[in-house]
């Protein structure tokens, strides 16, 4: 399935899953949509916080059409799942945001390591979520995020499991891909940012940890998701997590 | 002190220590010393095993000067201590093996992690063991070697304690050296790899870890010195463990 295939499956809502593992080889995006009174600061903080927040593309006011990651593409419909947000809650997931669409949103298109994942898998790495077809398991850390203005809080982390032979390798595969989140931000020991229980994952779905494992920490583009909840802005809309913007840009276009 | 200066010192008897952090920028090498019988089985074992083992000359037989490392200097007393074993048995440490030469022996110059702690330093990881002027931490592990003929037996590392922050920049900068044991072979829990006690290493000093550090463990040259044990060959020289040649290469010379 081409990334254009896929993204008329989602618009026609004949595609409800997480993408990790379809259109391999292509980049996937988490996405933002913000009022225009919040865009400046949210691009500011996602330049202080590159790591966790690192920005592909800004589309609108005006527009909600992508001019860079797969031009022409709708955002509005062509993720598979989106949750909006009023007050800091996350009020509902739906299949489309047309009928809240307003002319002065702006969208946030931000790397996601799933862009990464064909790399790993291409260096013998097995991926236990996308091996069980599972979303990959993501966690609030106590990492600190440099804030601006109402976007302030802590980093949220995707965990997989590798096998302790091949950490040094995964760390070096990923590194090339700094715009996708590049290297670990964290090996092992997860109650050292602040995870108390691996199996109970904040987002996405647990995977099981065999005993010649070490979880590994990338930062995640659900950061954002964790930061709208202090935010409160009286309305804001993302991605779900795992349910990703999947574009028409080789990943290898991301690699240094 | 120019690599020149410091073996000059080490052959004048005026320099008996570690010789991490001195001659920054120049590789070191692990010795070990055979005689001629024993040479080609012990030439397909470094070659089977490249990552605690990476064979970077061999001299001899007939002759105890190096031509690729440091041409001319002198191999039998260029280095600041050495081991003379006999039946598998560390029997004494000496100065100088110049009592010992016989035109038969064979030198193997193997690749040395002390040859990337400069990449580390310049990247702003520190490393306690430098730091402290002491000799790095060494253990022995359960990580199988590839046998070939009497030298069979289990890996050696080196240890590091690395800030958790800067776990996967230290994967990423040694990746670059694989001539000197490159990327790690192992980051954190040492209990995995048959390490029970940190605060107890088999050879070199223990290092103090802190509680936002890692254990992170490379692949070491001291490999064959337990691999020696195993073999309990009638004679053969290595170096003491930590107590390097220091060559007239320059690390970046090695770096991919």
């Amino acid at each position: 399935m081409t990334p254009t295939e896929l993204r008329a499956q989602i618009a026609r809502q004949m595609f409800d899953k997480p993408t990790a593992g379809y259109c391999n080889g292509y980049v996937q995006a988490n996405l933002v949509v913000l009022p225009k009174t919040h865009a400046a600061d949210f691009e500011r903080f996602c330049r202080a916080n590159p790591k966790p927040c690192p920005l592909l593309e800004m589309v609108g006011p005006g527009t909600a059409k992508t001019s860079k990651l797969a031009p022409g593409a709708d955002l509005t419909d062509t993720l598979p799942r989106y949750r909006v947000w009023r007050d800091g809650h996350n009020e509902q997931e739906v299949a489309d945001i047309k009928p809240f669409y307003t002319p002065d949103m702006v969208f946030f298109l931000l790397g996601c390591s799933f862009s990464f994942e064909e790399a790993l898998v291409k260096a013998g790495i097995r991926l236990r979520h996308v091996d069980q077809a599972k979303n990959v398991s993501m966690y609030r850390t106590n990492l600190p995020l440099v804030g601006v203005g109402p976007f302030q809080g802590e980093m949220v982390v995707s965990m997989r499991p590798i096998h302790r032979s091949q950490v040094a390798q995964a760390c070096i595969i990923t590194g090339r891909y700094p715009e996708v989140h590049g290297e670990p931000v964290h090996v092992g020991y997860p109650e050292m940012i602040g995870i108390t229980d691996l199996a109970k994952p904040d987002y996405g779905d647990p995977v099981e940890i065999m005993a010649d494992e070490i979880p590994v920490f990338w930062a995640c583009g659900v950061t954002p998701q964790n930061v709208l909840v202090n935010a409160r802005l009286p309305m804001a809309i993302t991605h779900a997590p795992g349910y990703m913007f999947v574009s028409d840009i080789k990943n290898e276009a991301y690699a240094v």
